[in-house]
């Protein structure tokens, strides 16, 4: 179990297989987040049709609502949201640090206030695992601080810590059922970042969760961090950028090592009546579409482009229509699956190089039309 | 074609065919509603898998929102919401009369304000019907006044109104493919739904709606104007009941010889977090779910109940996420759609009347739950 079958390599990316519990991961992957256990608008029967692997949930929302224990009481995670595949939680880490007011820093832990109440919680790593053995994921993740990425000395100190808690994370599992990854952090410093990879490669994790990107810092940043993540991390063991989904950022970080992603981009843009095409971003709120009788992409194979006009879906995005969240996010979330899909086909045929050069030819510099 | 093949009658109740363009109906039938060309929050994937025949939508909102030619020219409105099987299109009266704002009827028409920017427009018979006819549903319905149904003198004077404007639509209707369904009106006075009844089937409808129901009168009341129907409508035309969707009230108007209903109450109950079952509703937002393992409904064959729990649903509906509306509007049609399974295949039986006191007894006087 968790064994990372690295089946073949093209220059730098990687097509392999995580093996979980529930299932087997083919890498590339890209998982849609159910922030509360459910991705947004989706059923499972819909995810399962999209070929979705993995799904994403978060502990530090599923920790105020509806409680990991109450989860825990009726099955665990995959049970309650009924996902039969495998599934990743995070550590609660990245929410603390974004999303709760008023949070607090010690070495042990944090003190924050839930973004729904007000209430006062805490946060330290051995409760991160507690709450992360309740949901019972196949993948966990360690506690970790999320540092702004420009700060120098703030990185220095906040790796110590992050370190620290990546020890504690392991002491405290007791789950021989979920595999715990170790984030690596050290912001947009390369030292700082080797550090952190050789560190936590040190404790033995069995794959490496990249934290703290796509937070602010450059694209050619972003590249050189992970460039660092592929030579010192071992080859063994799946990386794991988190948070990251562009179409054009899954396909330049696998052509650097990446293995694993997930993001809410696809269906928090659906949300917004955007939809994501190989050749940039579409508004479907826009009256440019009002009698367009295309499909969202054209050539797209999902269920949403192999029925529905761009003139519908603008309707019902206009008519702030649930369907209009449904389609548009059955559509992107179509697209990145396909996109990594692609990826390891090319990795396995030994394309891949071609593939992203042309994959990112057609992609605009600059995305058109913002949400 | 727009046969109705009248297959067995048990006392009262019917089970029969209506033949349209897209498709037979086997009747009793519930139409689910999708107001603006969308059965709100279910795709016509999951309506298809869950059984509908025959879907609604509003020519005041497509009129409005994206507008009738706008449709025409997609194709019309089964292509444009991708609804394989029959549509029906009301008239745009009742919601003239019940969301549009200053409105002024004079004998040709009426002048209204739209609910969504206070644009003024007009409806006439005539102008009904042309929307009707650019979205190109297989049954249509005549443009009538919705009057308060206990205003003798209001009645009398609108039931003129309306058995002209009924006239008048038949005159405009040009398509062949379109069945135009006369409406009966008459408040809660028998002998005005008797002489609309005969003066509509004098006309020659292939079928007639029974209007004003359902809007303030007492059960009791409802039951005496359909039971009228019954008696001076043509055995051989279907009898649509407009806007009526409880179960209890399903059973009831079949029962006393209704073929056809419509009604937003499973969609818009379960936005609301409320399920429709055999014993009475549910409000899966009540914190007393939040640790219950039962199915919505025990014993439901539906998406939502054979695999998930009142807690998760629960927890959807306290984190307001879209799926816990997809699941209870999957729930809600289920059991409507299934209710009128039962009913016809009870009626081919020769069991229907064993089968309405069962169902009638179980369901409690008082719903126990209202949202």
């Amino acid at each position: 179990m968790f064994e990372f079958d690295l089946e073949k390599q093209h220059a730098h990316a990687r097509a392999g297989v995580f093996h979980t519990p529930h299932g087997d991961l083919l890498t590339p992957v890209f998982a849609p987040v159910g922030t509360a256990a459910t991705v947004k608008a989706l059923t499972p029967a819909q995810l399962c049709e999209l070929g979705a692997s993995l799904v994403l949930s978060n502990t530090y929302h599923l920790y105020l609502r509806p409680g990991d224990e109450l989860v825990r009481d009726l099955g665990g995670l995959h049970a309650f949201m009924r996902w039969p595949g495998p599934m990743l939680t995070d550590s609660g880490g990245f929410q603390v640090f974004s999303l709760s007011q008023t949070r607090r820093i010690d070495p042990e832990g944090v003190n924050f206030k839930s973004h729904i109440d007000g209430s006062l919680h805490r946060f330290t790593p051995e409760k991160s695992i507690a709450i992360q053995e309740n949901l019972g994921a196949d993948i966990i993740m360690a506690f970790d601080e999320c540092p702004p990425p420009l700060d120098r000395a703030y990185n220095e100190a906040s790796l110590e810590l992050t370190h620290a808690w990546a020890a504690r994370c392991l002491a405290a599992k007791t789950r021989a059922d979920q595999a715990l990854f170790g984030i690596v952090q050290g912001g947009v410093f390369p030292d700082l970042r080797a550090q952190s990879a050789r560190y936590l490669a040190g404790l033995g994790f069995p794959g490496f969760g990249i934290g703290g990107l796509a937070v602010g810092e450059s694209k050619a940043e972003m590249h050189a961090m992970i460039e660092i993540m592929d030579a010192e991390l071992p080859p063994d063991r799946p990386r794991y950028l988190m948070g990251v989904g562009s179409p054009e950022d899954l396909v330049s970080a696998v052509r650097r090592g990446v293995d694993m992603f997930d993001c809410v981009l696809p269906t928090r843009l659906a949300r917004n009546h955007a939809a994501l095409t190989r050749t940039g971003r579409l508004n479907l709120r826009n009256a440019v579409f009002a009698r367009d009788s295309r499909p969202v992409e054209p050539g797209c194979a999902c269920y949403c482009c192999a029925n529905f006009t761009r003139a519908y879906v603008r309707h019902l995005a206009a008519s702030d229509e649930i369907l209009g969240a449904v389609l548009l996010s059955i559509h992107n979330v179509h697209l990145l699956l396909s996109i990594t899909r692609e990826m390891r086909a090319a990795i396995l045929a030994g394309t891949f190089d071609a593939y992203a050069d042309e994959f990112l030819a057609n992609y605009p510099v600059k995305i058109k039309d913002e949400v």
